[in-house]
């Protein structure tokens, strides 16, 4: 089953009109509806959670010098996400028939929730609740945010961060998501991304890319003879943390992306998605435990960290019809792309501070593209093209709109505050402000 | 809907004898029953989870001298409040006909459950599991307690604290929130409060700020000359990740108190409820973010934690009737509550070390008093009473727990231990034996 | 019930064709079906959640210098849980009629899911989807393993503890669970073990202390006169939280473990469990904060925390039949078992780090014999033979793979590397590298 079920969730109303036939059939059974908006909300909780596991993750891998800014930019860049998503987002995203440009860009007005004590009669009920699809959607798209605070850290200026987090969000997140989720033009084509590798993932990677392209590495990254100096992260337990709470919130991501729990067909194949998305997250950290033993000698746990999350990254594209062996081959592969990006892109001396490029971007795209190694209905043509006209999209975009920032009011900080740190600097308040520091 | 419906709850032998024709119906659908049930053994697992997040978000605020004693009280209170729930206080909160003093002190006698292997002829079918509701109010009594022990930090005894939480989950919260949930007077009379704004948060700020007043400031906090010395918490991450744990279990919190999944109508109102918990949470947050930015020139981190916590007390006494906008104002409003009282506080010489009272106090005043602003069924007199009347009881009560305590053995450490930290004197452990303070 | 239903769980094909009648009958109703598999879900993602809570109970509990290897071997081990139970476990632990050795060793083959899109008439509708058992049941599988990286910390190499993680998840736990929940000879006897007691935590509990024994204890943990110099755990916000993961993930382990949610008794069973659960765990934490306080003269928060895992272990044997009551008693006397067991290994000069062996193995026979004094059909000889053949064949079983490891490769580090730190020597990567140690 392919999100592309999602077309035309948004407006309960205009659904309704258009489905008289059902919504006036009272005698209907009202409990697929129910647990496919019990799915939504259950899968959205656990799309919420795993804000907090980019916090912790983030926070743990930053040095402590930085890490109440980066908190603060975890809790404030999903709170203008939940604010934006309603505010446009949301039916930019699924504009049912009212799109500005068709299969392109959709309607601009702000979300409104069926009334108070719906009646059965007025309800979709074929689907869910608009309330519980809005909260299940906003979560993906407040982790397209989470995506980008972690490459850039460090270094940049909370404002602009915010503030391009504000046109994510609100713009450039829910009109690509269109394409796809919404009815758009590469849904029309037969692309297919189930979860979101390409989607969420790769679109939070091709954006936090322009942003550390524009930003520059931070100030001793790169030595003057090429070398890449270590910047340790600050709080392991923090960074470990966070992963299982990410590994957690995925249930919720991919199950909840079935879109439907009435049936035994649909319950089953969320089964299904789980034990896969577990398999391929186990998969990537072993994979990235064995290689980081071979290649450097010893194991390497934000290595192991890192390919348990592009393990998820990869199975997302597709994690219903992966057997659990395809699953662990298609995770495993993620955690090995983690482990050989991670030194590309330290010679292409882009700085990603957490390692979001390699874990969202490439191992997003490698899930996209192996769809059709166990979906027989996508071709690779298809996938190539959904994502590059995604990661053109996203990247162009996100460009333009950091070199705005940049030239009007500065994104990074002074080389004083950079060295510093930015909790003294720009937020006054140490993380840990009793531990002495090595 | 109004949580008036939980009256009678408690004793399902009684409603079952009061509903015959119901409990005989062998071929009533039992899916409501189940679906209300799993709502909230989820709900009720939701709440647990707050506990742990108070836990963390204490442990981090306090300095590092306190912390093991902070986590101690916290996993001790709500073991405590598990046993005295059970022992006195569920059947005190919901005593159905049996009452002491009619529609104010309900019936003291401990809970029993329904016999394992219920039959569906045996079961209220139009509510839920007696074991399931016992849960889930023993989660909302556990976090009144929490609310206190953040406010009475860093110089309060151990012992004491633990004895007043006996009485405050025993006998205080129970008896006030009969009131309302219990069917008491207030339900009577109409007063609002869909998941407890006033019952559980403002009561549990009255019994803190009932507690501060009498155990007074922490040594060095207010000096001579007037000037607040700021005592800065010793582990951000950790506050973060309590504020995001009670985030998510906030879901539960205003979710599970719809009390009923098994219709279309119930299962949307709470979407409604998740998205407006949401946004409520969301806006608060900005909104502290934006005000510190703009009063104080920085944001602060923990004004918006604070506000994000006031944001979603504000939304909890009426999270289903607002639209989204609304809870962006509501939560909004909370927001700026906590970065105006938490100076007024100080300016009273009120030490409340987490900022629990503009939190869980005051926001939760606003919230209560913003009910008919959406939910035409209610007044501000009507709201208002109850506010003045739990308040009361709360306060009145535990300063007279507080008092006797104070008197019988003493509420406070001594000027050494509490300069040396209670972590030393008190408990004998240290939080981070190996890192140096700074 | 009892799990004895888990009989024939694997393979749906084989029961399918043992129950055409269910089968083939269109017309039967899908909910109950849905709902259990709702159930393993849910429970199964509670259940994993505790793979984080093992990790931060013991990143908290061991010294600074070796918890960077403490989060890599919990977060290995839950991964290679992950694949070895789809390789050989599920099948191993649930043979249907395909035993090897009958009621003693299961069939050997890998796990292979329901077909995508799965049709009703297909369904076992009696019981949930092979997928979320599966991940159910894994997860369970991995907490075996999670137990024994406690007790080892700081002294064992990575290396050999992970492949007797292999051998533990792939074969000697699902071997001996499959004598109880498979159908084995256990089950046949009348051996109760509701959600594992013995078969999970017991059994890990006798893996561990198989190790402990031959691995010896930390350098310097006794001193020559006899004395046990305590080490002290490095962080106590983060043993704090990790117990309280344990306590929710428990819910999971606990109420899925009723393996139904179909019917009215089905659901109130699992909120009895619910409530049980949680009161024994309050239980243990009360009894031994008190006893603490009592013979120490101090709360020993390490012991409280212990003691509401203990309580949680003691139930898990029987959460069902239990009144409250009897739920606080067994709990309590779990957390006493606690207090007292814990100097009582030492006297045998047995170190286990984190307490486990008084956790998970001595609360968990405790629970186990104690079903009895709850369950009218059982009996203290069968329990008793139970835990003695568990842990006779999981100890000795264990105890030659130690060995075999330990003539071959080796299983401790050298006495440099212990004292220096296994993150340093064995990983190359401090924990806090920016925290002085004291």
């Amino acid at each position: 089953m392919t999100n592309f079920l999602k077309f035309g969730t948004a407006g309960a109303t205009a659904l309704m009109l258009a489905t008289p036939a059902l919504a006036q059939d009272a005698a209907a059974d009202p409990t697929p509806y129910i647990l496919t908006t019990l799915l939504f909300l259950i899968g959205g909780f656990l799309v919420f959670w795993m804000a907090a596991g980019f916090a912790m993750l983030e926070a743990g891998l930053v040095r402590s010098k930085n890490v109440t800014t980066q908190l603060t930019k975890n809790i404030a860049l999903f709170s203008i996400a939940s604010i934006m998503y309603w505010l446009v987002g949301f039916n930019l995203m699924y504009p049912g028939d009212a799109w500005v440009m068709d299969g392109m860009v959709g309607a601009f007005f702000w979300t409104t929730l069926e009334p108070v004590g719906l009646a059965a009669a007025d309800a979709t009920l074929d689907y869910a609740s608009v309330g519980s699809d809005f909260f299940f959607q906003l979560m993906f798209c407040a982790t397209t945010a989470s995506i980008v605070s972690g490459t850039l850290a460090e270094r940049i200026k909370l404002g602009p961060f915010l503030i391009f987090v504000v046109v994510l969000t609100g713009f450039i997140y829910p009109i690509e998501a269109s394409w796809q989720w919404g009815g758009g033009f590469l849904s029309g084509m037969g692309f297919s991304d189930f979860a979101g590798s390409t989607l969420v993932h790769a679109a939070g990677g091709f954006a936090a890319l322009a942003g550390a392209m524009i930003l520059g590495p931070r100030i001793g990254k790169y030595a003057a003879d090429g070398r890449v100096i270590p910047m340790l992260g600050s709080n392991m337990p923090l960074a470990t943390l966070g992963t299982f709470i990410l590994w957690l919130g995925w249930f919720g991501f991919n199950g909840g992306s079935q879109l439907a729990m009435g049936t035994v067909g649909d319950v089953t194949d969320i089964s299904r998605i789980f034990a896969n998305t577990n398999m391929a997250a186990a998969a990537g950290a072993v994979t990235a435990l064995i290689l980081t033993q071979a290649v450097y000698g010893k194991i390497d746990l934000t290595m192991v960290l890192n390919g348990a999350l592009a393990g998820l990254v990869s199975i997302t594209a597709e994690p219903l019809a992966p057997s659990l062996l395809m699953a662990l081959i298609v995770g495993g592969i993620g955690g090995a792309i983690v482990v050989f990006t991670v030194p590309l892109l330290d010679k292409l001396k882009i700085d990603d501070v957490v390692g979001a490029i390699p874990v969202h971007l490439v191992a997003g795209i490698w899930g996209t593209m192996a769809v059709p190694l166990t979906n027989d209905g996508t071709s690779f043509v298809t996938q190539f093209i959904g994502v590059v006209s995604i990661g053109a999209f996203v990247f162009i975009v996100s460009y333009i709109v950091w070199m705005i920032l940049k030239v009007t009011m500065g994104i990074r900080v002074d080389e004083e505050a950079e060295i510093m740190g930015l909790d003294t600097t720009e937020m006054g308040m140490e993380a840990y402000p009793e531990f002495t520091k090595g």
